[in-house]
């Protein structure tokens, strides 16, 4: 339940509902894209881990652009609505132990609203 | 806020983040798919919809395939993780309208967790 939710709604089909942005703009685009930063690759790492750890109701999903282009690679995990940028695959491995098995944060590359550059690493 | 946040979670980026699988598979796949019911075509349609009515922290994203085929074309709301079989502009309008305009439900398109058909219409 949260502040959306309705008394009568179903309840959740994936507990975890993660969706990596893998659009590409054309070469040169000022926003850049998070396909040319790699996201593909995370995403198919991400989901190939997410299966060896046996998280079966997590889904990994690919989205079209989530419009934080400047931000990426992004990602953002549902119902909680956290945004992450990630941008390799320990990054990757980071998320999925760190936020998804245990249910904590990777509080250094979460995004804010306000973000416009993605954490300093 | 819902059972999956946790203290210090940014403030939501979108309000209501939908994604709607454009997902293909192979003719004659078991499965089907989502593209194939039109649901590129809807997302195209939703989004320039959602524009008119001045949704402005609604997000209308296209999504890889959500693993719900047989119930396609379908789609996720977040956070309420609200799943809908929508199958024509009509359906379309009616979830902008009741569900994102006036934050209410259309039952009869909703998805139940245990559903393996699209609702009857």
């Amino acid at each position: 339940m949260n502040e959306r939710s309705r008394a009568g709604d179903p309840a959740p089909f994936y507990e975890a509902h993660v969706f990596c942005c893998i659009n590409e703009r054309p070469a040169g685009h000022p926003r850049g894209c998070c396909k040319a930063k790699g996201s593909e690759g995370l995403r198919d790492y991400m989901k190939a881990r997410a299966k060896e750890l046996g998280l079966a109701r997590v889904r990994i999903n690919s989205s079209g652009c989530l419009d934080r282009c400047e931000l990426g690679p992004t990602m953002v995990i549902y119902p909680e609505g956290v945004w992450y940028n990630v941008a390799s695959r320990a990054e990757v491995d980071e998320v999925l132990q760190k936020h998804l098995v245990e249910g904590g944060r990777v509080a250094r590359l979460m995004l804010k609203p306000e973000d416009k550059t993605p954490p300093a690493r």
